[in-house]
């Protein structure tokens, strides 16, 4: 019976007998993005449904560490009270930066305006922060603190574009796994303001009217299909494509180089196919977020990266998702962390980094790791000479990162790419305007649907320049966006381009 | 009256009040693409039209070198003159690595077997080649030669992956500009079909039925709108999108580094977002053809590129167009093609390449780069270390390549990605069976659609695998595909999946 569906291809509505629902407003997926879409259109006024594949609330937000990337205005309680003055013309310059070539101006220019506003909502949603600041470098902190450096805000070329500010907010609780804490808070608004959820229910198609506007939804649940009228507009909330191989292999095949897809099982392009197939464009479907989670401890940060030629690649202080990046496109397999005695610890061990060689001298590693004569000891006597007098001319990383790496032992660590832990998830989506409208190439919109999310292209969508906390951001502050639009029919959308 | 059609929004069947004139195939665009698929359709007893938005055929075939990548089977008549024999599992081979990680298998086996044959029909087209073969390294012939190696046969890895052969073949002329010469025969043979076309006419929209099937097509010519009816199919050959600077900026940014896009002035990506509308699915959107033509003189070979940070990059006698695409991946402007008094010969001057420095020693020209010392130098060092014992380890250039750079005066030759000449055209689009047939994102066709040329994504889909004359060798054969299976109205395409 819904093999007849396909996520591309819209069900028309002259070939709806009956509707079994109508909503004004139907939410395709309960992550971050669909819990604060849910809580702007019900608060609006809208009577809205929220369409759910997985049993419960959460979606990959749930599994995240719950960062979210806030700041501007002069700068968060959490920001101030660690002495930091976040300018709104810093975040906007970094986000443009983190953005890429293709960065969204106008997404960006609203985000940098209303974050601080943002969080205030959040804090009014129920969501506590702890507003202490950690400041060492982490991926995220394993105690109830707030603040953290979640990005590449001190490392160059970001530092030379904005006046650094940590900009990484977690929920406070003890332990990693923040999502499921904000998560949580968000369901129980939504739960509050007494807005229906389908739980274990898909959807199967769109439905659109003469025009081609979106009007409606073919649900599948329990056995049954279920078609719902959506008045007002439906918004798709379902998560980016990282767990559908194959289209990962249409769109972005290097990030197959990894084996590690982070996300839920709904991360399968559903959202972004329904889009598609109504009209909405799909940008900068190859980019993707990739990490090599290899701090803390931090102290590994003054060690330096090399690919199987021996060659740096990157300012090892930028942000781990950069780094990441970075390996990635470097040709073969072998990537190396170099560290001597005294910047030795231990990676964290679901970093899958191991020992590749060893040795007393630079000399003997380089010939341990098989490498010719004079390139893996070239590297580190350009690096050393430098780091002892506080640059790094090649590839500016921050001077209380430098170090020569002259105390032996010596050691290279092994980040294979086909073996070391290179978590990523990926970045491109529908294209929407900052009211959450799915647009098609012409950036018309697409009368009745809305996106936030992964399911968007959004604030993160490059990976050299992706943050930790971005996503979260995007999801949180879009999702609501497309919400309170969605809720006033398209309205509120007019008026602005008005 | 035309502003109210856009390529991605499909007219629907109900709201055509007229039909203007019918054809059983209707080709968009009068490249080497379209003129094969109007032959063969004419051939096979169809009433055929080509739209050509120009006041003549050519497009951006015309405007190519011409050569055709042709081979396998044993040999083309060129390549076994040549002393050559080209195995079609090579061939297979080499197109798979060609075609990146997601290479198209089945029109890569298709082609690999079929490709002596259709050398075959290009020469019964009238296509006339001298069959005589060049081994010096070239963009292409300045006489009337025509086999030339025309990829990266010769380089590692694809020397690996399987055994070398030369396979650009290009049509007899003296100096430049085959492909005009191409053109020009094709489209008599298309004349001689008798198959009208419509100059100076664009497609406003694709015209759908109730089932989503393709039935015809908008026109827009000398100010009036006509509407034509597609019996069996709609064939779009109207090139890529690199024109389309903004939507190259919206799928591959990257490309903006270089100012110089090819092709001809329809190559805006109407053709990919009037499949994109009514269904297809388009792959590999950020991929591109990227150029960096600093030979002949092959002698250049010898030397070595580094980027900003005096690292080398690429294996250097490796085709241009991989060597390009590396140079474009390299973080900064600052590309540098280093040489000593042997190897040094004057670039073509259409290059654009320039001399940043030269001195008496390798110290010398990396202080006038104003690199860090010990950078490039110990670069040259290692290179020229190993040269002298005729290997490369690191990147492995082929031994014929190798001499150390030792004979002063030295240069380092000014290949900016901001000032020398960085051509470079798309290579994602439709997703298309062997058949032609246009696919949405489950690989189910499209019905009525079929598609050829730079409108899909097709043999050459990687831009570190491009080779000259994959771009003609698809167009052309691809091409003839579609036009045989459209004029069976699908009958052909069925019998084949059966």
């Amino acid at each position: 019976m819904s093999s007849e569906y396909s996520p591309t291809r819209p069900v028309h509505l002259s070939d709806v007998r009956h509707w079994d629902a109508e909503h004004d407003v139907v939410i395709v997926g309960f992550g971050a993005a669909g819990a604060c879409a849910a809580i702007e259109a019900a608060t609006a006024g809208a009577d809205t449904l929220i369409v759910e594949r997985a049993s419960s609330h959460g979606g990959t937000s749930a599994l995240s560490g719950g960062e979210i990337y806030l700041g501007g205005s002069g700068g968060t309680p959490a920001q101030r009270q660690a002495g930091f003055h976040d300018d709104t013309e810093d975040l906007y310059r970094y986000l443009m930066l983190a953005g890429g070539p293709d960065a969204d101006d106008a997404k960006v220019r609203l985000y940098a305006e209303q974050s601080l506003a943002h969080h205030d909502w959040l804090v009014a949603q129920g969501v506590t922060y702890k507003n202490t600041f950690l400041p060492e470098r982490m991926v995220e902190p394993e105690t109830d603190d707030c603040l953290i450096w979640s990005g590449s805000e001190e490392a160059w070329p970001f530092s030379d574009a904005a006046k650094p500010c940590p900009r990484g907010h977690t929920p406070q609780m003890q332990g990693w796994g923040g999502g499921r804490v904000l998560m949580d808070v968000l369901a129980a608004r939504v739960a509050a303001l007494g807005v229906p959820v389908r739980y274990d229910t898909r959807v199967l198609a769109l439905i659109v009217d003469d025009a081609g506007a979106v009007c409606g939804a073919v649900l599948r649940a329990y056995g049954a299909t279920v078609f719902v009228r959506a008045r007002r507009a439906v918004i798709l909330c379902a998560g980016g494509f990282v767990m559908n191989r194959d289209m990962v292999r249409r769109h972005a095949p290097t990030l197959l180089r990894s084996a590690d897809p982070i996300g839920s099982p709904g991360d399968d392009g559903s959202g972004i196919r329904l889009g598609i197939g109504v009209g909405g464009a799909a940008i900068h479907m190859n980019e993707g977020f990739v990490s090599l989670p290899f701090y803390a401890p931090e102290s590994l940060i003054r060690g330096i990266f090399v690919n199987g030629r021996g060659q740096r690649f990157v300012n090892e202080d930028c942000y781990h998702g950069r780094t990441g990046h970075h390996a990635l496109q470097q040709p073969g397999d072998r990537i190396f962390l170099l560290a001597d005695q005294a910047v030795f610890r231990e990676p964290p061990a679901f970093a899958r980094i191991g020992i590749a060689a060893a040795g007393e001298s630079w000399e003997e590693v380089e010939r341990d790791l098989q490498m010719p004569a004079g390139t893996l000891t070239a590297t580190v006597d350009t690096y050393n000479r430098h780091a002892a007098a506080g640059v790094d001319p090649l590839f500016h990383k921050a001077a209380k990162w430098l170090k020569p790496l002259d105390e032996p032992p010596f050691v290279a660590l092994d980040c294979r790419i086909d073996y070391a832990f290179y978590p990523h998830f990926t970045l491109g989506g529908l294209d929407t305007l900052p009211t959450g409208q799915v647009v098609d190439d012409t950036r018309t919109p697409v009368r009745g649907l809305y996106a936030a999310g992964r399911t968007t292209c959004g604030l993160p969508r490059w990976g050299a320049g992706y943050s930790s906390g971005l996503s979260l951001a995007d999801a949180t502050f879009f999702g609501r966006q497309a919400g309170r639009h969605a809720a006033s029919g398209g309205r509120e959308a007019l008026r602005e381009a008005a």
